[in-house]
């Protein structure tokens, strides 16, 4: 039997509160320079400290064993979804990146301005790296003079650098297809073809993209170092179960970036709109406690030190988290999880394969009898280490939201 | 998507340096006869126990939970392949472990000599367990008479005491066959059968085997008590993926066992030969550093002691393979995983089940903050438990050979 059949047919409307807090690459490693402390065991975290005393800890495989996951595959697992099963394309990541909405059929592409010569050579695959603001001029002078391509509409966004996205909006398009980004030097731009040759949507958006650069380039033919533009990422948006109709929970999404709110978007969850820091969006969490089953609160700066390689600063958006914590927890809900979409170690000042900590407590989480909560201490609790799809099971579960199976 | 699939689009080739050093059946138990203590545990490793302060530590599932495997299975596990999927025969391990070379299509089978009463009944399965010299005289009898069968070549080789080997090298062979072994005394030798009665390789394999008694027993026949012969995991070399190819690394093995060089053969390593002791396959590891990206090092005397049931003895190999270790640091590989292929536990006096320990080092394994590489720290490592077939891939993310999977 499949299992995600067996949890949906055993799954029972309850009026239970969860909340999934992520700290985005919280997982960290202990080296000698760090004194064997993670930013997490260096922190002063009070509040966490009285939290793992009565909770379950677990560490987390985000994909698979030895994979590094993208913000996609680590939340699309942290909401449930197999992430090798629910693949988000580059094209869509962005776009939902930059704040677009996508519609179903929409096939999205990463872009970026490139440099040509007089032949159609390729010499600067950046254009020379031109400024936002030279993108966001490019970008509307393109907009304005193409908006449609035969039937399928054209929008297109610029973002940061030389970056772009484009999305044709249309009927009986799909991805993915290869990149028209030769991704070296010294050639011509390759057209963009189907992955799949035998699929007719496929080849409408090859043929639609060819028509673009048709109608494009002559556009920017002037605008040098920017005369030329690579698309990588061809995707449409996938379907993705509906997340209230998978967990029978109404979900709201309080993130701050973009890409969050995109990524929630993208299994339907509601985007409620607003709060800046991570107070605020507990605050707004005590606020709309009534109007929604399940909170997916997001919080970036953990990731963003971890990425670059800034020890201290993690540790203290680490304890600046532990001391908004209070405010979550004057209403505390039936299941709470704490954990990180994956690790983003300092020292590899970048995303990582490492299982990340989570923390999970409800009424029926038990205690671990761990002092506090920290990598080590997640390695010998309760939860083991599992995949991060299984989470939201095991918040449901706490939730008292599954039948028994079997008599 | 397939995950293997996965781990091979992500790989990008770097100038990393792989080290796997398996201490063969490491694995062992803590029981109140030796004072709770394994023989790892009761070791004086001084070299170990410095290398776990920077290391991460696990415990290794071989093939599934209760399953005991074999060295086949223990060291494919190792090397990456799904010892389920890729199964090798008996025959075709007995004949890697006499240091015989498979060639692609050859079917090989584990032999020993019977004894045959005058109606052909097997009244001894072992022929009164003659002296490998016997054995060795009689297959050279064979070898001179029976060169061919058809157009397929025979080759019969000697092993230990009453075994010996058979190979049959021509065109259009198959396995697996089943045995003519009855496995018990009182009956007559039945015919190998094809195991797919549909498969026309397995057929002729079969009416091979049924020639190849014809023509082998007239030959035996006043060699009491040696005057049959038993065929048992009549298989073929299988269809492995050559691990170059699949890692993107070029392998060596630096093994003194044949079996341990057939299994690394078998996936396409380069065997170096010379080193007979742990030190100076070290010594060799540091001479041909340049010459290869990953190296395969194995060690047997943790097995062989494990098998004798003698602690003692297999707490002193582990205490000299300590003394060794020095040697491979001087220089140092990227990444370095210490393990065995399966637990010998003394207690068992041979292979078992219990998931082994493992030791991960590089620059990204982190520190589990553990004093010591044993069974009860490995239960709390960073690693958990898992299979041993993901190794590899821990081992080539810790290289950084992994681009990260989606946005």
């Amino acid at each position: 039997m499949n299992l995600d059949s067996l949890y949906s047919n055993l799954t029972v409307k309850t009026k239970a509160k969860l909340v999934l807090v992520v700290l985005d690459g919280l997982g960290d490693l202990a080296t000698k320079e760090q004194h064997f402390l993670t930013p997490l065991e260096a922190a002063k975290t009070p509040n966490l400290d009285a939290l793992a005393k009565i909770s379950a800890q677990g560490r987390m495989i985000p994909v698979a064993p030895g994979i590094t996951p993208g913000s996609g595959p680590g939340h699309l697992g942290l909401f449930g979804y197999d992430p090798l099963e629910f693949q988000v394309g580059r094209g869509v990541i962005e776009a939902l990146g930059l704040g677009l909405e996508l519609k179903a059929g929409d096939v999205a592409a990463r872009a970026n301005f490139c440099t040509l010569d007089k032949k159609g050579i390729v010499t600067d695959r950046r254009a020379g790296r031109i400024e936002t603001s030279v993108t966001e001029k490019l970008c509307a002078l393109l907009s304005s003079k193409i908006k449609k391509i035969g039937d399928t509409q054209v929008i297109i966004k610029p973002g940061k650098g030389h970056r772009f996205v484009v999305i044709f909006r249309g009927k009986g398009l799909e991805g993915p297809l290869t990149d028209s980004d030769p991704n070296r030097e010294g050639v011509a731009i390759p057209q963009s073809k189907p992955v799949n040759p035998k699929s007719a949507k496929q080849k409408k958006a090859a043929k639609l993209i060819a028509d673009f650069y048709k109608a494009a380039l002559p556009v920017i033919a002037k605008e040098l170092p920017a005369n030329g533009f690579l698309l990588r990422g061809i995707a449409h948006q996938p379907h993705i179960p509906i997340f209230e109709e998978r967990y029978a929970l109404k979900p709201a999404c309080l993130a701050v970036y973009p890409m969050y709110k995109g990524l929630a978007q993208l299994v339907g969850m509601i985007k409620i709109e607003g709060p800046q820091t991570i107070a605020e969006q507990f605050e707004r969490y005590i606020a709309e406690y009534d109007n929604y089953d399940y909170f997916f609160i997001h919080y970036k700066y953990t990731d963003m030190y971890g990425e670059d390689g800034n020890f201290e600063a993690k540790k203290k958006a680490i304890e600046e988290f532990d001391a908004a914590l209070p405010i979550l927890l004057k209403k505390r809900p039936d299941v709470l999880a704490i954990t990180g979409d994956h690790s983003t170690p300092c020292a590899a000042k970048g995303h990582s394969w490492h299982p990340q900590p989570v923390l999970l407590n409800s009424a029926l989480s038990g205690s671990d009898k761990l002092e506090r909560f920290t990598e080590t201490g997640a390695n010998i609790g309760s939860l083991g280490i599992f995949e991060s799809k299984y989470l939201i099971r095991l918040m449901q579960a706490n939730a008292r939201m599954f039948d028994k199976f079997g008599a």
